[in-house]
């Protein structure tokens, strides 16, 4: 691996490609590898051990590329993932979104000793208490609100409109019962979420601060690639961007653009079951056996 | 396989247990496997492809019970898979669920010569025309009106209320605009959607039949199973039901006894790996490189 290689970023689908956008705006001059797993996406109503083991088998996908850091751009797979990851692949420098989104709400709460912040995110990365344990390391008596906001992923995927009346009644359903407690940071605690972030602060107003972790999450990049003596120098032409996914490439290539600002290419389609093709590349995990 | 051979019943997730729960009325000697593959789950957002895959894997891997019949208990699977995983299994009996909502349909509309029917599904089963098919080869001049409602899925394993007013205002968005074209007949193109039964009959209305395929689809198995004489005669006690789930058991026997009526013991936990494990138990299918 060296300044060269790509940085490759991990979603379930199309969500991380805000992540992307914000890696490309910071880095410009890196090479990315986006991998979408569309095949077995959401990941967010699923356990960590098959979470885990979706991922595990991506990055060792990946590997062929030779990444000089892996971003693991998706909320659920962060909070039921990384640690694993990291353990898993010691040699490789993982990160994911909920540390540098954790950061970004403690700056945003200034000198509050006690804030009140709100996270929104999927079941699954309000039950990890992925959140809790990021803010409460850093700020012990912030108080937080995490709320499992289970539509929001679909509602996006759908397409609607910010001023769609179910939009706008989902939010005020989700979003109220936070504001009521007094909300001053609203954590978007899922990499979907960027895409409706217009609603949302019209919604809580100009009194609470509302953190997508995207950009922080590009700057820890960056900061961790320029420690690691790894950016790539200012190039004549930007960094490519080729992304894979397990299915559909069609659809993701149609709606990419709406998350990530410009228009990608085609993906490649690898088959789920290519992931597993070459059982001896796979890191072996524990499989008790349940039920 | 004989009589006492099982039926298997395969869903994405916990929708077929409407058909499972209807089959158990109809055939109560008769006992079954229901497989449910939730860590890769929904499919209605996914291609004809990765679908037809993942449920050849999962009868791959039914076979091991002999079941003298398989249902296809998932609208989308049905229409995206059934007629190539009969090629591919030629030695089963293979049904689903999509026929037999279209013959109720039929039945529903009477005598009128051009009934105007209106079917609620997913993206993938809308878009496959699978319910036109099987619609028009019944009856020709019906007129059709197909509507994709990605977010009922979402809304019931959120498991809001029927007096929600997100769940009626998604109701109404999605079928008021089929109810100002005359209809005559509801199906509920999706195996989830009988949930949700009482507020689309509020919603639409005494004037309007709403087709919940899963009855209609127990009958058409019992009728299979009769004329091949595999039924079950009468036992001492009803048979039994026993449910595979790809991720988290524990969640799927939570939430089962509001599709099925009664309580589940925890299903068994079959990792997705595993349906890819004995390779050479697969059949063969095209993979033409896309991207």
């Amino acid at each position: 691996m060296n300044s060269s290689s790509p940085i490759a970023i991990i979603d379930s689908g199309l969500g991380g490609l805000t992540v992307a956008r914000a890696i490309r705006a910071t880095l410009p001059y890196e090479s990315v590898v986006y991998f979408g797993d569309t095949a077995r996406l959401p990941y967010g109503n699923k356990t960590a051990e098959t979470v885990s083991r979706f991922v595990a088998q991506i990055i060792a996908f990946l590997r062929q590329y030779e990444p000089k850091h892996v971003v693991i751009a998706c909320n659920t797979a962060t909070a039921l993932a990384l640690t694993m990851l990291r353990e898993l692949y010691p040699d490789l420098s993982i990160s994911g979104v909920i540390d540098p989104g954790a950061k970004a709400a403690i700056i945003a709460a200034g000198r509050k000793v006690t804030p009140v912040i709100g996270v929104i995110a999927t079941d699954a990365t309000v039950k990890s208490r992925a959140y809790e344990r990021a803010i409460h390391s850093r700020r012990r008596h912030a108080r937080l609100i995490c709320r499992p906001t289970p539509l929001l992923v679909p509602i996006i995927e759908e397409g609607r409109r910010n001023e769609d009346p179910l939009v706008k009644l989902a939010l005020q359903q989700y979003i109220k019962p936070l504001m009521d407690r007094g909300l001053d940071v609203l954590v978007l605690g899922c990499t979907h979420y960027p895409i409706l972030k217009e609603p949302i602060e019209e919604l809580v107003g100009a009194g609470v601060s509302v953190i997508d972790s995207a950009e922080q999450c590009a700057d820890d990049v960056a900061r961790r690639l320029q420690e690691a003596g790894l950016l790539r120098g200012q190039q004549e032409e930007p960094g490519d961007l080729h992304c894979y996914v397990t299915d559909d490439p069609e659809r993701f290539a149609r709606l990419a653009s709406r998350f990530l600002g410009f228009d990608v290419p085609t993906p490649t389609w690898i088959r789920a079951d290519d992931l597993y093709k070459d059982k001896e590349f796979l890191p072996q995990m524990d499989t008790d056996e349940h039920g």
